[in-house]
């Protein structure tokens, strides 16, 4: 793809997309992070559930995800990649993420996020979200340790 | 997005494409494999490594991942969406995936996977691929057995 004005300006706005959903997440603020998702949003995240489809099921799930959030979370994006067309666009990186403990101790660690957008009615939403941290195959445990 | 004849055709190019893959990845056909991905491949995989960048790494990656794979493979995707800009796209999918273990019986999981793409040089290519499966928080393991 050549890069454009117009794509620049797209990834541009994507990021900004993505700042502020991080912004919404970091403050709990369930309205707000619901604010970035298209109503057939469909979402395969990293616990609880192999998929979940629709903005009420996925506010749904997004409330359990922010109940177990006792105390500040971290949440951080790293080698990010954004690809935009005109109307089609994806977000990929790692991100650092974690929360408190029992103890008052942040537990962090190194997951992969995916999001797909899509221009609905003039402004970017996210169509499609993907979270995950790989496994290993021999005890079915996720890898927290592995390192970028 | 207005679904034009453009889009129309871009998403069963998209779809070919992944037809493709997954007959190279039955036939365990590394070439074959690794010529639907661009070199400059990001691969978020579901097992072994937080991320695999570039075409040579995940060509490794791939080795290791078929030499597990003894015996007949099953991939089948399921709740495929395939959306297609002129030069950007992304799909999607539930697979029910699995190989064959030491007693000759299939183990199968549903697994997630969403691929993006982009036209480059008039041929599309996948340039970011994303599987996992989903975890418990309370065990770190896989949750091998949900359904859809």
């Amino acid at each position: 793809m050549n890069t454009t004005t117009a794509n620049i300006s797209a990834e541009s706005e994507i990021r900004a997309l993505m700042d502020s959903w991080i912004q919404a997440f970091l403050a709990k603020d369930l309205d707000g992070i619901m604010a970035h998702y298209a109503p057939d949003i469909v979402a395969f995240d990293a616990i609880l559930a192999l998929q979940i489809k629709g903005q009420q099921a996925y506010r749904e799930h997004w409330e359990k995800c922010l109940g177990f959030c006792q105390g500040p979370i971290e949440f951080k994006l790293h080698e990010v990649t954004i690809v935009a067309g005109d109307e089609v666009a994806y977000s990929h990186s790692l991100t650092h993420c974690g929360g408190t403990n029992e103890q008052g101790e942040m537990q962090a660690s190194w997951m992969r996020g995916t999001v797909c957008y899509r221009k609905l009615g003039g402004q970017w939403k996210a169509v499609h979200e993907h979270f995950s941290a790989p496994f290993d195959m021999e005890t079915g445990k996720v890898l927290f340790d592995l390192q970028p």
